[in-house]
């Protein structure tokens, strides 16, 4: 649902009407042409009104630059004028962070798309920040290579969206997030000027890395243009294996016996709850349950090999598996024989966005927990759910090799409020972060600008007003700065 | 040498003498006593006055807080007097960052160098800024997992240190450079106020991710308290390699192909050039040349395994070097047989210092070049080399599965100037880094400034004066503010 975002200052602040907007911003690029790619906020579509959730959007103005340089003098422009911006990517944000709010000019990177160049030797892909996670990942692999990151949206999202959001998903554990990705960066600042470091090179400590302010912060310092991405060998095969365990000591125990053995080859680590498994393989009936009910957790496993003799790979993971079956005391342990029994597992795992859909009104939560305070911080969560609404309907999954938490709650009116306080407290309490991968955008910045300390908000602030003093770019984003 | 540095705003705008100025410090902190450390500038020896190179340095009073209250309350206290600061690791630094100019206060570490706690099933490490590298790599080891930063000053070097530099070392193909190695962060801004965010989670986009501001800006933004590390599991063996190559372009393939069998196996990939070997193999007879030198270039190799049986990765590293050898056409592969005969290998490449002692007066580069750029790249510089003075002499080796080269020339007077500027020019050329791992500091401020772009400049000073706007913390240190 597109809301009408009338709060805060963005709408009281701001003179213009949608068609009033239409035309000054016309009139500023009107000699840049097809270059800027200019649509009225009448004749841009919804894909610019609304990120994913739906949750959040407005009419507005876009601009579309075909180069670098009309991106850098479109901003430039709209700086000089006073008017406020909002970066879009793929638009399959979950937070908010690419929707116009009323008075907004969007500036679209989709035009932006190309791969420039591939270096074998270095390992390195330039790419221009429209270019799709997908067609990334396929040249890499046309190259021989291999782009780690990957996200269920990998078809829409952009590179230039997953480096503002820091993207994560399910390789994390042995790959890093987006930013370990990312050896060079171009970005346009908020008032246009052009700020360039694309080296092809993965040490350079020649003054501050600037790049990392940019990683992550959600289109609100700065617009990324361009990025020199690492690429990584390619695995010549790859192994998904299930494991069913009782008990949350169980999963960490075969996390730390997975790690030990496998080492670098682990590349996944999914956990799914027993309440995620019947709802998404019993109820909806997608994908299937390998142990079919009768185990608490539903470990997915992937294992990225690279020797030439695939038999010896095997045989490896055979004897690490029979040793955890034998040292956990399950018997539950599947390996995939074959692609598609590979891609009926991992059905289950991807089907976390069809859930939430049946859930009716819910909550989405997105938490880290360090992985030693699982155990005391989930039923303490689980119990206060309990004491808010014995019958809310929880989902739990994630990457738990990185001590990634999603959760789904059902539920909506006053007990939503309830159950929000409670979640964030005690990832907090237990030194966790309250957003693990999704990033704060408008939807979150309540809640973060409540729950983190001053110190830390006041550096940020400081940040963003050596950049962006008239917060002019992605105004509220992450956080307000007053 | 420790040299009398009066050039610069330091002395000019500073009015304390030694003795003026320590007695201000003690009177500063009096109330705190042993918390705070207090050595007067004729107490403190000199350890404290110059870092490694010995080329920058002054007598200076020391702080050594014992905590990291009494360490934000003194940097608050020197803040409030608008005394200038200078933050101390282990001083193991080759630019000059932590040795104190004139007139400024030495803040060490050194007493807040507690290990803190280790989280198995999460693993990760929090410990305090002042313990070594060792300390680290050590009790990590206890724990049955790995630090795997890693460099030659590790028993000296700290934690604390290595994060404001950024460290690099033998192993960033596989792990990254220190800034990989570090999921929180406690840091005390210049005015004392402190900002912490010690998350032991891997997945954190909870706002700007500051600490990765901290991180390699060399302490002129902060200084770093405590930090959360991350671990990976231990690797059961490995094995070192030694390749006897004739050319730059099979020294590539070489690595392609390394890469693609060995996958994320492969934690090192050394190269020496056979200027260096001759020299330190023949000529100061450290370590041993395993092809008598037969090979223009020599490659080590170290390959990490996790597999429960031996002989299986063992057979598949024989099997892959075989390849290797028959598709390069060499037939000089040397595994090592036994630690001895691996650490005889190292001996040679670690001999870089010495060999830089033996050469009088030098230039050392720490540089990256593009991968696929240094087989036009070297040669150039090469080239120039031969054209300021054909018996120059010159040793070249490096991180080359990083594209970071260490080129050391033996010269002084005019013609370093030329050398300097041609080594650089080069590197900026092909873009490359002017400093790959060992950062700017004082030493290279001058020509950082010269050669990088005035857009990204102007931005690093916006974020120095954000947070430190008198540039009372590191003065002049990577950059300077006018």
């Amino acid at each position: 649902m597109l809301s009408d975002n009338t709060t805060g200052p963005s709408a009281s602040e701001t003179p213009h009407s949608g068609t009033e907007l239409d035309r000054q911003v016309s009139a500023l690029v009107a000699d840049l042409s097809d270059s800027a790619g200019f649509l009225s906020s009448g004749n841009a579509g919804p894909r610019y009104q609304e990120d994913w959730t739906g949750a959040f959007g407005a009419s507005a103005p876009v601009l579309r630059p075909r180069t670098v340089a009309a991106l850098a003098e479109t901003v430039r422009r709209l700086h000089g004028a006073g008017l406020r911006i909002v970066a879009q990517g793929g638009m399959s944000g979950l937070v908010g962070g690419g929707a116009p709010m009323r008075g907004e000019v969007v500036v679209s990177l989709e035009r932006l798309n190309r791969i420039e160049s591939c270096d074998l030797y270095g390992a390195t892909m330039t790419v221009q920040a429209g270019a799709t996670l997908q067609a990334v990942q396929e040249e890499a692999e046309r190259q021989g290579l291999f782009y780690p990151v990957d996200l269920g949206s990998r078809g829409s999202c952009t590179v230039g969206g997953n480096i503002a959001t820091n993207a994560g998903g399910n390789r994390v554990l042995q790959y890093g997030m987006t930013r370990a990705s990312v050896l060079g960066l171009e970005v346009v600042l908020p008032d246009g000027t052009l700020v360039s470091r694309m080296g092809r090179v993965a040490k350079d400590n020649a003054g501050y890395d600037l790049k990392q302010l940019f990683i992550g912060s959600e289109g609100t310092l700065g617009i990324v243009a361009r990025a020199v991405l690492r690429l990584h060998p390619l695995p010549r095969q790859r192994y998904t294996v299930a494991l069913g365990l009782q008990d949350l000591d169980q999963v960490l125990r075969a996390l730390a016996a997975c790690r030990a053995d496998f080492g670098p080859m682990l590349t996944s680590f999914e956990v799914m709850w027993r309440d995620f498994v019947d709802f998404v393989a019993r109820g909806l009936g997608i994908g299937r349950d390998p142990f079919a009910g009768a185990c608490g957790y539903v470990v997915l496993i992937e294992l990225s090999c690279y020797d030439r003799h695939p038999e010896r790979d095997e045989a490896r993971i055979m004897d690490a598996l029979e040793a955890l079956s034998e040292n956990l005391g399950t018997p539950h342990v599947v390996v995939a024989k074959s692609l598609s029994e590979a891609a009926g597992l991992w059905r289950m795992r991807d089907a976390s966005g069809e859930a939430a859909r049946h859930l009716g009104a819910y909550l989405s939560f997105d938490v880290s927990i360090p992985t030693g305070e699982l155990q005391s911080c989930l039923p303490r969560i689980y119990a206060g759910l309990d004491a808010i609404d014995p019958a809310l309907r929880r989902l739990t999954y994630g990457h738990l090799g990185d001590g990634n938490v999603h959760l789904l709650v059902g539920c909506a009116g006053p007990a939503a409020e309830h159950v929000e306080h409670l979640v964030y407290h005690e990832v907090m309490r237990c030194g966790g972060s309250i957003s693990a991968e999704h990033g704060i955008g408008l939807e979150k910045n309540q809640v973060f600008q409540r729950l983190y300390p001053a110190a830390e908000l006041d550096a940020m602030r400081r940040i963003k007003l050596a950049f962006d003093p008239g917060a002019l770019l992605g105004r509220d984003r992450v956080f307000g700065l007053s």
